[in-house]
């Protein structure tokens, strides 16, 4: 076939089957939706309005230079117009990145576990991966800083607050991370969860450096996965790098109109975030209930140490799928040793901790 | 700065100006809209609802198999599920196959002056063009088929109906040239206006080939540029590439509900075919009393031959630009002897005809 050997070589594997894709397996619908770190919280009622508005004149092409929104984005995080480049989400950006960035061949390297869809896009692109372990379910900024230095890769991952484990590290570490990286690397630092995150677990917006780009999204605090919209900051000249091979018309007009309108109304957000940590509160107190231990979480997401090894994990995941309830787990040893379950509403909560409950009870028979 | 040498070395220009930018920069609005191709008689309204319905629902990410919606395709089209993909946009799903099929140096083959985007994402991945003129404002079949025989290049680009010419060839013509393409090269049939196209000039959509790949949008006739949604046909194993790269929750859950309702109003889409006609012909007579000559379209566009030159052409252009109404022109020689404009409602057109006849006296004089 006409397709380039990089490509026919790749797995059909993707990162995450989506909960429609379960249902249809199981035949059956799930009763709540706690496996892809959403916000059940929802979208900003501001932002629902723009939409909707932004739905009738969707015949019309959305800005492609997304004037509006990169403004109201600088001006909120006190940067320049030019530090930002909107997108079809951080997957999509992630996307952009592997096509700037690698040659065949080039290394990225990230913690062994850490989110598949950059790993997924390196590989995209003709990129390969080293990993660090995780120390102690963080990511260990020691151990990257060493290695990035020893093998001098083309990118380096980097999530604060981390997915899957939830944990996340203090400005000072991360700066210490943004110090080392040597000449010839870019540091990809995935804040998608930085609205959730303590103020100071995030160096400031305006420490620009030349090899940092930053990510961040409309999906997660603001409630807007189903949009696609996400942005990356960074030095001008390095972002500049994204406008020369983007889609210029892929965000659409209701993604742009919904953020705008969604990044004027910090109540909502304030309030989203009071909600999703004491949801978090709740699961750490299921999990206590089941005999679990669960892990401090800066995000909207809290992963539930199962105990054991990973097939025993497993066992549990499934058992909480089969009573209708959507998680995940990390695919990886030895996070795979942890289920992980996003906020939810009280009743969803709830659902969560019977299932959980008959779960374990049957995976210990 | 640690990006690849391909990219560095890309232009910092854009395939298109958004219309936003020229207001932004003229400081002024544009009055009518006439120059994206974009369809000012929008979508069904029953997509609006369903749009504004899935507005709501954004906290959760869209199904990433997109399958309602590829069932919905395939039963309309009379193919099979696995032979449709979904992406955001026919832009977004050109940028993935340059992705999947350029090795550096790659060749693609288009006709000089040919949509402009698909070139951008060739280049973008480190592609090489190959150009064949136009033959009498048509793309020449006899010409690429030539060129692609002596040349073998990895993908072959041929709109019909074409943009920016608004001309068309019959099935005819278009099976001589998938049956044509030489093993080790796709054909791209970019099929963005064949809502709008004679149905003699479609070859069935169950003619599937194991080296043709067709791409159709809703940006056009069902009026939802703005949305980005688009898909691609062809054989399974070919399309199946696609899923191996895509960000697969790109397409947002507003998009495929929006996408499926509109599906579903085929009243709506009848109406606009005919509102678009009639919009055509009026574009025509306004030519044709300016003392100029229209193309024959089978879009919702039409091309106007200004008689002269490029410099010409470009200063009506400019003219009708500065009277607030936001047209286009080809950017290459021999087509830029014209103007490329969007149908419009009868107030509109007739702000064109109007800015249209004083430009044109400016220009004389």
């Amino acid at each position: 076939m006409p397709f380039n050997a990089r490509t026919l070589a790749l797995p059909a594997t993707i990162p995450f089957v989506g909960p429609e894709a379960l249902e249809r397996r199981f035949g059956r619908p799930f009763l709540a939706r706690l496996g892809a770190n959403e916000s059940v919280f929802g979208p900003s009622p501001l932002a629902v309005e723009a939409m909707s508005r932004a739905a009738r004149d969707s015949w019309a092409y959305g800005d492609p230079e997304h004037h509006a929104l990169r403004e109201a984005i600088a001006a909120r995080l006190g940067i320049r117009f030019e530090e930002v480049v909107v997108g079809e989400g951080i997957d999509g950006l992630f996307g952009l990145l592997a096509q700037v960035a690698l040659e065949p061949g080039d290394r990225a390297l990230t913690s062994l576990g850490a989110y598949p869809t950059f790993n997924y896009h390196v590989t995209g692109h003709g990129g390969t991966l080293d990993f660090v372990p995780y120390r102690e379910d963080r990511e260990d900024v020691d151990a990257l800083i060493e290695r990035m230095r020893a093998t001098r890769p083309k990118l380096v991952y980097f999530a604060n607050p981390d997915n899957p484990t939830g944990s996340w590290h203090e400005a000072e570490a991360v700066r210490r991370l943004m110090d080392a990286v040597p000449e010839g690397t870019l540091l990809v630092l995935d804040e998608a969860y930085s609205d959730l995150a303590p103020a100071t677990a995030l160096p400031s917006a305006s420490e620009i450096r030349p090899n940092v780009l930053r990510f961040r999204t409309f999906s997660k605090a603001y409630g807007m996965a189903g949009v696609r919209v996400a942005f990356v900051f960074g030095a001008a000249d390095a972002v500049a790098q994204f406008h020369k091979v983007r889609n210029h018309f892929g965000v659409s007009r209701m993604a742009q109109a919904g953020a705008l309108a969604a990044l004027g109304d910090e109540t909502h957000l304030r309030d989203t975030v009071q909600r999703i940590a004491r949801a978090r509160g709740r699961l750490a107190d299921i999990a206590a209930a089941a005999g679990l231990r669960s892990l401090p979480s800066a995000t909207n997401f809290v992963a539930i140490d199962c105990g054991r090894d990973g097939a025993y994990a497993c066992r549990v995941l499934e058992g909480v799928l089969g009573r209708q309830v959507f998680i995940r787990m990390p695919g990886v040893a030895p996070l795979d040793r942890m289920i992980r379950v996003t906020v939810g509403r009280d009743d969803e909560l709830d659902r969560f901790a019977a299932a959980l409950r008959a779960s374990l009870a049957q995976a210990d028979a």
